[in-house]
């Protein structure tokens, strides 16, 4: 899954990633689409038991568009 | 309703949808535009039995635009 | 008055608007211009009786122009 | 004076402005230049009695380019 | 490996690197992908030997991908 | 030395200039070049009376480049 | 080593210079590259006698790429 970013965020799609974001918040999501500009969108998870243990992490219940520029990282 | 960012904000037209800000707050309405910028115009909701439970969530009551580089995340 | 929010400053154009800025300030007055970065134009409110109870509202005097990126909503 | 605000500074060259910068100063000189970017040469105002009560407000005494991007409001 | 930033990046593909962020954060990994913007791939370094002694410094463990705009350094 | 801001900092090539930060510092020094994004290039300034007295002000010693994004004002 | 700001740098190509950025960091090394947008490569300087007494400025060891948006000065 290595390569260019937007070519890492490609091949992540329908799969769940981790979003960290400049206020400190973490959304956990399946990745259903991105932007050039890292603007991204979660959809939920169904299998719970994939969400990680990091207690601040939000899990997705809706159709979530993230703007790009809160983002620091996302974990593929 | 997954897909690009703008994609979403398309198929959200007419919805009521969240938009959290940079600053903390929270605005609900129904999505009646957007642009490029994620810049969007909220309207107010007329089913206020939709209205999450969130209680800093801020109703819209008039036609507002929100300038795009204030959002944090849309909620479809 | 729906639209993209460029299309709803236009079509409130001469009418009262209220900008809220990053800063926290507010600014009532009508709008007399705007440009595609969301700068804008206000002018003095002639009807007093039109200003929103809002006692952190700015009640605009002069010819005030609102460089763009302090915006974070425009309520028409 | 109405119009876009790039019309309005036009319009407002060799005048007396007053401009208000995100780090709480305030600056009034005659409006001697812009550009697009709202970045604005001020000179020292000649007429001291045009000079408006406001105690934190700065005249500009020598010829001053203020950086468009920390410019919240510009007043004609 | 001198040269021009994004020539840097280039040589170091596969390396590990260091990525020093504006909110304090220090990432370790092996440069994986990058773009003109600075947004970077790191992936996990297979040799554990080759961390850093820097107590602050977060392994990466996944594909991580970075947004260029909160980098401050990145140490080849 | 009125005109758009570039002009003035054309017209203020090899003349000592005070430019002041968004951090606080000032910088006096002799214009030695500029760009189009307000970069500028500070030189020492050779006729130490020519100082103001402004007791924050840091005096030129080197060539010194400053990023344009850091600057609020330059007094020529 | 006068000029416009990328005139300065191309002159200062294999010289030491001083870059202190945003958050107070200060970086000594031999400029080995830089793009448009002041992004800078540093690498370490050889002759240690060089290194200017500022008790907080951190002399590069590795190679270093400073990203543009954290540059406050570059000192040639």
């Amino acid at each position: 899954m290595s390569g260019r970013p937007l070519d890492v965020l490609e091949a992540s799609l329908n799969e769940p990633v981790t979003v960290h974001l400049k206020d400190g918040d973490a959304y956990y999501g399946v990745l259903a689409g991105y932007d050039q500009h890292m603007n991204v969108v979660l959809e939920e998870a169904l299998d719970d038991e994939a969400v990680p243990g990091d207690i601040e992490l939000r899990q997705v219940e809706d159709t979530t568009i993230i703007r790009g520029d809160n983002v620091v990282t996302i974990k593929a």
